[in-house]
């Protein structure tokens, strides 16, 4: 009942994260809508994503095809004796934004979830253990996400870590309340840890 | 910071209705992760919108670039002589679903809004008038979406037809409580109509 064009690209455009009929409806009618250029655009650059981007074969981080290792990585104003461990490459864009960091990153690909089938063998901890040895590491900080799999992926990480590398600085990010939360909208385990690491005034 | 093709997916998926940066970036990000297929579907499709879609001439609903006219008014199973006004196009797909329409559509492309720029004369009224007469219609059935905008451009639709058509009969669709909304939750206007408008059961 549809043109054909027309149910193909919902269709397509369905298949995007959290996206349901209604959303991708929306989408292909508003292209269809909009300025051809518009649409191009999105077509190009979706098609260059997997022609154009790699992973950092040292810090899992994306970089651009033609680089070598991830700049931030590269970079002799980075600090390689300190390795911040993120689950996903854009996590790194993320701490990168407060430009208080000045260590280098390493990417796991993901946390432990055998819901999910993954293992810890599917996660890049091995790599991680080298580099501790290969930079000589003195901290490694563990910047997984606050669920239930990120806490176990960094005490898993934690454990063995500390078992190779007894002197190793192992921490983490920590907990307490973010801004503008209203103190009673904050959850039990959130406002513990708040009030377990208060700090002076 | 992020390599060049990745910001560039994700300013190209920021300009979808209602997708901010965050969500772009998910988007981005996945589609970098899952299988080139799915990139090049949604490639392929997204091209495909403009090269394949056209409106109908006579109804403005979306049509394969190689029909005439809307399949739903040049079937002669379709009655002419009941038109039901939409302001957008999918909004016929929406009242096909429900099977028991058998009249014909036509499309506003949009409805009366000084705020947005929109006088009357940007809507196609002049050739749905010009439809009333040629196809001898007995019944316009007005569907514009319960908004404001919606019930003004309604309004207006319907001077103009009795004006010129004093024998024509003009409906619209019915106000009443939707299936599963609770009573204390429907609103004032709705509950309003509900009940001047009850039925024997």
């Amino acid at each position: 009942m549809l043109p054909k064009a027309l149910e193909d690209a919902i269709e397509a455009l369905g298949r995007l994260p959290g996206v349901g009929p209604r959303t991708a409806e929306r989408y292909a009618y508003y292209l269809f809508r909009s300025d051809k250029k518009i649409s191009e655009n999105i077509a190009t650059a979706i098609s260059d994503l997997h022609d154009k981007i790699k992973s950092c074969p040292v810090t899992f981080a994306l970089i651009d095809k033609d680089e070598e290792v991830s700049p931030l990585y590269s970079n002799p104003s980075r600090d390689k004796s300190i390795i911040l461990v993120v689950e996903e490459p854009l996590d790194i864009y993320a701490i990168e934004q407060t430009h208080s960091y000045k260590g280098t990153y390493h990417v796991l690909g993901g946390v432990v979830s055998p819901i999910d089938g993954i293992t810890p063998d599917d996660l890049h901890i091995k790599e991680l253990s080298d580099r501790v040895e290969k930079d000589d590491a003195k901290e490694v900080i563990i910047a997984t996400n606050p669920s239930i799999e990120g806490e176990g992926t960094a005490l898993l990480i934690d454990r063995i870590l500390h078992e190779k590398y007894p002197e190793l600085k192992i921490t983490r990010l920590a907990r307490g309340l973010p801004l503008g939360v209203d103190l009673s909208y904050a959850d039990q385990i959130t406002l513990q840890a708040a009030l377990d690491n208060r700090t002076n005034i």
